[in-house]
């Protein structure tokens, strides 16, 4: 049974999946504003140092570069790499109607390994962990799109 | 009535919706190219200092980041951050047979923010109006990937 | 015949050419991994100048911007900006029931372009070069968002 309605249950895992990484990928945007406040610098426009309700002492030196926002923006940015694919290869992999578990393993492990990979950014581990989490989410995703280009073309 | 067809009216809402976001998606890319011609610089990649049809006097300095260039591109990214989960979650919040009326406020109003946003960074409002408008659009794409997650976790 | 299943045609060409762009996608994040291994440099985060394994000499130049990282990572930004609305885009086209020769043109061509692109970037063509393979990519899904908001719009 296949097809894209609530019913499949693979279609199930990737609505679940997909919408946590889109939930995720909004709390990066916002996690980039919040240490926009929190550094009350790390701005990008020039309109930015106008003085404003939410910025009542403009500095010039708020438009360089923070290193607590700059983090933030890098997260945002890998993620913005990494999950406009994962959304795309998932949608993929359900329209060739893949066996359940690999869609429970392969969708839930893209989303775990984006929330490991967002805490050792987040707590500066070693580029090896980074790297790891990454990598496995890569996979997930390119497993996916691998397996419904093979279906689709051997169909 | 639910499902990936133009018979059901959240489904063509979708489409029409995430139309448009595309559209404006390919806009900013040309909005950048059209400022490089402009400003006959801002250029990313030094090959682009070559003498060629299109820039018959090269000068070093076209590789120096350009103000009017930047901004488009700023404008760009920050439509790359947005859009993308929001077209997937516009599918998702399909995949859940929301109201429609919830659809129409939800996948429209994505459109507009992004609409006024987009005038409030090119016209250089204060910050706290395009701040305002990011934020309504970033809502509307959390409250439909939330609606979806719910309705599939619970179904 | 239409609808999101392989049996229909235009579905299938979309899995086929959609898979080959995300695996695309994800190749152009490990090109930049490859460079920043050949290059021992282009890192971007302080903690990856630490002395670790994979980094057994660490110095502080490592973190300088580095020409062939950085060529990888325009690639991929580029990517990033332009392969997100061309899988929307194609998914939208799919449900406005398209001719089969239309989507087979717009679908591959938007991969045959974004490869050419992609070799042009690495072998460091003339711009007009590059702006021609990416200006006939974006053409592409920009002509299947229009032709889906048309079909939506009118039915």
């Amino acid at each position: 049974m296949d097809g894209f309605t609530l019913e499949n249950p693979v279609f199930r895992i990737y609505v679940i999946a997909a919408s946590l990484a889109v939930l995720k990928m909004i709390a990066h945007a916002f996690l980039v504003v919040q240490r926009m406040l929190e550094a009350n610098g790390g701005f990008l426009n020039p309109e930015d140092l106008r003085r404003t309700i939410s910025n009542p002492e403009p500095r010039p030196d708020q438009l360089a570069p923070n290193d607590h926002v700059e983090r933030a923006r890098r997260m945002q940015r890998n993620e913005g790499e990494n999950t406009p694919p994962f959304l795309a290869a998932g949608l993929l992999f359900v329209a060739a109607s893949p066996p359940v578990a690999a869609a429970a393993v392969l969708m839930y492990g893209y989303v775990a390994m984006r929330v490991l990979h967002a805490i050792a950014y987040l707590t500066e581990r070693d580029h090896e962990v980074r790297a790891t989490f990454f990598t496995l989410g890569a996979l997930c995703t390119a497993s996916m799109a691998t397996y419904a280009l093979y279906v689709a073309v051997t169909r």
